[in-house]
């Protein structure tokens, strides 16, 4: 068997007046995230997961963010067009864990659906599919409420 | 061969009038790490790692910061719980390899205890359970000081 | 067959007049990343990833920043006698996903030069060595240009 592991991390400001996407679902929130895209950051992070695991560059590389084409984006076609790459390849997700750092809101009533949503784009059950919620204890700008981060890591297996 | 990988991070502030346990033994510290349990940074990032390699959600989600029970709660036993829901899984420890940030103490000294106390805790050897330790080069809250932060992978196999 | 996870992650202060390195590359840069070595972020988390994997301790273990033989010495050095360790355990790379945060310069020109670097050091196709790039969104010391990080997560086989 061939397995390949990946890992992905991303980070976007927190500011009024956004809406604030998180695994493919809009959180009610004060705050939204800033980007040229929906900002999605933990569909960002298991993007670029996915494409490290298998030398594809990176999401940047894929789907630039000065390019209109991508402006305003849902990120879950993002993830869409990134898992077409893996597939090419003829990989299929093994297992991803993913951690998403945000003081607030609290994303543990959110964790089921964004599984249903990440798992139905990766053609993958939700079991392969963990996510989990930390804060960063109050402390630089993820604890300040300034701006949030995600990590992915994944096996995938030919 | 079933096998899943698993990622955890974890961040405390650091504080006057508490104490410093990393890898679960007290270290000596001017400064100790603030949470509701005995706040090991290290000890949850190695039961994030493990729970969400498994899909068991998080640490947050099994043992509750506003919980009273957990209250200034030995993490060892966090560890030990989370191992057993794994070990309900059917799955046991390939490796795991963690980091921890801090700027002080100096850890190295301690690791070879460390590791020692938790390949108890998860019944393998300590050659599966990596600690390296490292500074944030005096930058942001981790490198002034004012908190520590673990990050954990870990591979498990059925 | 046995397989093995390792993680690393590297942080080092950007400063004037100092040359910038990643990934084995001087980088044409207005600052340098400060550090007892070349202080090339990128190599230093690969080494730590890979010291990590095999329980090997970590970089600063091996190749202490107060001793006088590593001032200024080239990271391509120390990723060698890094190797050779994992060599002398047995174990050859499966692939390597790695992460550079920096909000300048632009990396992904550079990504193909430092992957024929590193894979030539680690005996391997420069297909199992991914890099990506990715910034900090101008928050904390890593998007105010103060720092640099990087992130490695490898898979070694026997
Ligand atoms: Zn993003
Ligand atoms: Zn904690
Ligand atoms: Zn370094």
């Amino acid at each position: 068997m061939d397995i390949r592991i990946g890992f992905g991390v991303d980070v976007h400001q927190l500011v009024a007046d956004r809406k604030l996407f998180i695994g493919g679902k809009e959180l009610p929130s004060d705050l939204g995230a800033l980007g040229h895209s929906d900002a999605d950051v933990l569909l960002h992070a298991i993007c670029d997961a996915l494409l490290g695991a298998l030398n594809l560059r990176d999401i940047g590389f894929h789907f630039s963010d000065t390019d209109p084409q991508y402006k305003g984006i849902d990120s879950k076609v993002l993830l869409e067009r990134t898992y077409a790459l893996i597939r090419e390849k003829g990989y299929t997700i093994g297992n991803m864990d993913c951690t998403v750092i945000a003081e607030h809101p609290k994303l543990n009533p959110h964790i089921p659906d964004m599984q249903r949503i990440i798992a139905s784009l990766l053609a993958c059950e939700t079991d392969q599919i963990s996510i989990k919620a930390t804060t960063h204890e109050q402390v630089d700008s993820f604890g300040e409420r300034r701006a949030i981060k995600a990590y992915a890591v994944c096996l995938l297996k030919k």
